[in-house]
């Protein structure tokens, strides 16, 4: 094994000596390309769930139920797999001949304004986006030949919603990304009888039509669980897009690529939260760049039953962004847009809040890294770290009127707390530094969510 | 005209003491009814208005226009005037040939589940809640006889929607009324010619045959700017409410009942602000029971088009409430619900807001009374002030640090921070008390929104 | 009882001695007023059932039923009544929760072009055309005030159809008349306890705006047999049609006007089989004006299930037509427009088949009389006679190369037979004339339905 | 040339040698395959066009246009090319915003009996029934798995249509056999660029699909004329068909298979009337099999405008079909079906109309041949020739008085007319046969349409 991996490497290096920057269609060439710089710094994304299932805009939050149904964007395979929650609820709202297909054409996006989406996630903070060019129902959200009367052109909204969204995006300065299912619930080729022609005929020529169409600077696979890599040519994939592709240079894919692959192979990995084997993805335990996606509700499409009580609050986010980027990764912030095209106001208000906090506190989060010696008590302690050059921010989710031991540090040059013009006092125990909470009020604290004191030149 | 009205005060007189409580059908007689005590201590209640309007739920808050425009629930009339904003939307959004009417088959208030809605609105702290059984379209939520093909029963949802929401709310234990218009944009009946036949024949006995039906304990009348209340035969209507009706004792009134009679005639002034007249209502200053109603966002019907930019935040709505309240007035906040049966959740959210303050300090808004001796600049200094019996209840709208002076009180036998368990620290300046505010920090203070004073016996 | 009926005749003479033609609101006042000649010599009018129930084009022709559901019109009684056969394909086509108002935004006429339609009927040789301006539904053809949503130009066509065919079928040179109901299924008034407010706010105004605004020559009353002709004030109204109404001259109504009225009370006497109670109406046995309604299919309005097993054939209506008229009575031929406005091509064909016989034989049938010395068994010998001044029509429906007896007749100055240029030949068996069929082949006939002998100066 | 042509037959015999009945994929050899001889009796065929176009029904009879617009399943390729007429009346009809695609779902079929269908088809005297299984629209009546989205299973009817019919259509013993386009009009591979991936990768594929699910015995290929056959692959498909497939021994084919095979390659050649070039097919003259359809009106696809001066009367069918047949011809007979799953009435009786006539002279059409002695006015004189073994049968489609002259026969054993039981009449003029016609009359003619002569043992 070992001396195969080295004839390998050689290779590569032959290879790449070669021709410069050019990767072999095998997971060990194409692993060795490193995650662009961008990304990394961005540490915020909008993600975006948008598709037909966005019209029925349903999972039964309400009822006695396995977590696993919660999500509105799979409401065509609990209909395949006659899901009773479903099927009730369908032939209740729908009647007996109505099928998934039809809620197509009441898929209008009628309202859907691309600048305004975008001026939101730039206000919100967000650095990228990622939006469903094609979710498990293979619809697409733009003109694809490999799907002629299943996309948003040729029915219902009868607009390139992804064409619209990308320049949008990309006006307002931010990164923009696609997420992509490699399988299909209910195509017939998707099956193992027809696996190759599926590959070669419609998901690699579909991929390419759709870096080449819109450039796209996050490729986000998914539905990646049923065949391994190398019956979906993925690596072959990923050589062209480094290699040829109009996005060689700038462009991040994850790790979902074939079912051995997450956490594995690809570029970064995810750690969604694996509902159906009830555990959490590795990724982000890894020494490597990973990301977290997760909704603003419970759902990623638009679910119009979800309450107050499954919204996550603006508090929580903004923990739950701390929480990620203290410890090296990413957060994919998913919103579901209502099949009119609209984001509804509580997603709205949520991502403004960020926005808000992240205008004061941005600092603390944009183009940081994580903290080698941060404690591992960060989260049961309520104070997070993240360093950038040589100093450090900590982050209070929790006010607290007591001192904040700070150890492995050098003194640092200066400490402030961020939006407060006022002096924080420091004392020592030793060589432990020892914050000094100010005495704010009401009336003067900077934020009511996350507070954050930045000690320069500690490191 | 003085010996008129003596004559007319005598034969009253008389008539109440042959038969006790007996009104008569004229304004001097059914003025003198006294609010019920119920509703002067509610001090908040819901306002819903949901209609086909909801269907389109479109008001142009975007573009350059006239304030009036922003009512969603307007919309068929704006159709009728042929306004330029709606018609160029309705054109594109629902074609040449779809007439407002076209909207009452896709208000299926599907979703809608009155328990629902009761339970939140409990929550919020409301007492009683208003809906509109009938809005200027003519449709009615109840399946009216006087209303055959035009009414929730026949069409659309095809269930009582007036009826299910008023067993709920009684079943919570709030007070339920309706609002009725008295006119219709588009009924033939409906103008000068026929005018008579309407009062008698549509009016009046839609009305009786509401009452009749569901005992509603508020009727909030609205569109009686057209006629004198004599040609609407209001006088007669309430005294046959006040006399015979199955709610005689409960029921509440507003003052709309012709177009003389707002501020002088009926039960509580209202004082919605004239969008069209750009001038207040003058009720909030009378002494006289009086309303104000409000909604959530700019528009009262459902609007889509409304974002965080529209929407009051849930610090102004406690901060509304306290203003109304300290000033001798109820409010009336109103929500929109969806054509499906849902309430947005960002009206939710602001409502279960509402209800988290008024759970820690509601002591300070029910049953209150405006306190005589307030200061005119209460709302400048950011300090309002209510009482109940002989407590004073000090309301602050902006956190101060600084000392709280209150004037024209006795030295109160003990002073406390509401959902605050530190003791109080006062001092006096003359006979002047002054409250000095306690070291709250982020971590301590009970609210982010308004915080209470509660001074006992300092009346 | 006698001595009553002089006095109120009496009156009656005074009455008209005094104020020339007018006539009191009772029936043997108003019952003495002759029908109009124009409708007498007609003959042959078109019927026309539509509205929203042509939406949906349903009777249950194929299953084994009761023969009384084949009108596709019932449709609402037949929802209302929970009539399984209809039920069961109400909810296979339409789902739960579609209700029969629901049609009526489909019922949108939008190919309907009433000039096309009297250029037909003019073809078809119809001197009159009868529209349902209002079934038992209730639905109104045209804008009436007495039903504001619920007619056809709220809702669907958003067209006043009964005025465009009006004014078409006038300006055709045909005459236009109306079929109205009394009774509506599912108005909330129309029950025994509001009878009076039916009639007195709802049935006769809008009985009058319907004739003040389009001048019908005819008036089809239909739904009289729920009440007595004095609850519903038949008289009444007639008297006011007679006498006040802008067609007092010219207008001819039928004898359906309460319970206890057809063969004794109205105008002309209806014949139309009672499918009910399986029996015939008694009207073409009477000495008195009278015509019987049939639709081409066994539905007047459209029923998409009929097939060529349900439509009579051309020969069959021609056969029809010649067996009313030759007894003295009417035609009065139903056709069932399509939703989208149009008239089924089967229809056409009939009618056109129909039109072009009476192009060549139709002396024989308009302006005649029945001939008091026809035989009883004109139907059995397919032999039919019709008079008009002296001269005697012999109607063939079958060809028969036998001779043809003709009794009770002068010999008449010439015979000939219409279409066909070669001369007659008869003989005499003492004082019956014998006509010689002359030798037609298939080149030479006239027509292959029925053939007129016309015998001059014969009476 | 010449000596090209030797060795591809030398070595076609060859092949055939080896393999017995063995086609090779080029025109030589699979033009030698003979067309089987049940097609060639079978004279009668139904002809079906039914799809999305059914929905709308529309083309522009009514107005002054060019010819070329009357097929209603035209409709999408009209709205692709921007024809004002079909852009009018679609916008007018179904708004700014509906597409083609939008009809699908509108494509119910629910009212679809294929058992109806085909007991029509068989009382009609039709020996062979052809469904458009895919029209240049690209909707396939079948679950097609290289049209995921867009076939009847799919949407709209949510049944295999195809399907259906076929197993119908067999049930009953007649053929089934289907339509299918060649070209897509809006297919995004269906051009020049991607045309071999269009061939291999969708409608080689599709076609070997059609043939393996339904075992059709006849394919009516179409839309041939944008590429060669050779670029289509047609005689490579047409060897596995006649080789390989399960109907490689009663398959019938048509001439349509590339821009350059019409009358000259594949099975019988069509004669369509070409609009657009204003032209007859010539396949009618050639000595081959041939085939001509026609609409029972003047579109193929349902026409809802089309009026009885559109439709050909019965007359004119069964003149159509003697004309076809004597002159060695099938004819494929369309009806077009309205989108509900209903054949128009129409259509019903014109089909069972030619049944009745078929009934009785049959014996003269089916089985029977071109008579090689037919003389070149037999339409001019409206006497016509067919020839069944010895027996010559003389169709007349006017009925004459007067002798009819029939040349180069012997003295037939017998002659009678078909229907008729009393002796018909001869004379001779030196060896010319006359019939002398007997005298019918309306009464005892068999027929009013067209009357045959047999004459046996006279070939």
């Amino acid at each position: 094994m070992i001396r195969y991996c080295c004839f390998l490497f050689l290779s590569l290096l032959a290879v790449r000596e070669l021709n410069g920057q050019t990767y072999q269609p095998n997971w060990p060439s194409v692993d060795t390309r490193e995650t662009p710089a961008w990304w990394s710094n961005a540490k915020f994304g909008i993600f975006i769930h948008w598709g037909p299932y966005s019209v029925p805009a349903y999972a039964p939050v309400d009822e006695v139920e396995g977590v696993y149904e919660k999500y509105a964007e799979h409401y065509e395979n609990r209909l395949i797999s006659k899901n009773k929650l479903f099927m009730d609820y369908h032939r209740r709202t729908y009647g007996e001949n109505f099928t998934y297909q039809d809620f197509a054409p009441m898929f209008k996006a009628e309202h859907f304004n691309p600048n305004k989406w975008a001026t939101l996630f730039k206000k919100a903070g967000a650095k990228y986006v990622v939006l469903t060019s094609k979710h498990h129902d293979g619809f697409c959200l733009w003109p694809s030949q490999y799907s002629p009367k299943w996309n948003s052109v040729a029915i219902g909204a009868h607009r390139d919603l992804a064409g619209e969204l990308s320049d949008a995006v990309k006006k307002s300065g931010l990164h923009m990304g696609f997420y992509y299912s490699l399988l299909e619930w209910s195509h017939p080729l998707y099956k193992k009888e027809t696996i190759n022609q599926w590959v070669d005929q419609h998901m690699i020529p579909q991929m390419k039509e759709l870096v080449n169409a819109y450039q796209p600077e996050v490729i986000f696979s998914d539905g990646e669980w049923d065949y391994a890599s190398d019956t979906l040519k993925s690596a072959e994939f990923l050589a062209w897009l480094y290699n040829e592709s109009p996005v060689k240079e700038t462009v991040v894919v994850n790790d979902r690529w074939g079912k051995e692959t997450r956490s594995k192979h690809g570029g970064y990995y995810t750690t969604e939260y694996d509902l159906v084997h009830d555990q959490k993805g590795i990724g982000d335990q890894a020494a490597h760049p990973w990301e977290e996606s997760r909704g603003i509700g419970t759902s990623y499409g638009y679910n119009r039953f979800e309450t107050t009580d499954h919204y996550f609050s603006s508090k929580q986010l903004i923990d739950l962004l701390i929480d990620k980027v203290s410890n090296g990764g990413n957060l994919l912030l998913n919103v579901g847009p209502t099949a009119d095209g609209m984001i509804p106001v509580i997603m709205q208000e949520r991502l403004l809040d960020m926005g808000n906090w992240l205008a004061l506190n941005g600092e603390a989060i944009y183009d940081t890294q994580a903290w080698d010696s941060r404690p591992a008590d960060m989260k049961a302690n309520s104070v997070y770290y993240t360093r950038k050059g040589k100093d450090l921010y900590v982050l209070c989710t929790k006010w607290t009127d007591m001192p904040i031991r700070v150890k492995n540090i050098k003194k640092p040059s200066s400490i402030s707390l961020l939006g407060y013009t006022g002096t924080i006092k420091t004392q020592y125990k030793g060589s432990q530094l020892q914050i000094i909470p100010t005495a704010l009020s009401p009336a003067t604290t900077p934020s009511n969510y996350a507070w954050v004191y930045k000690l320069e030149n500690a490191l």
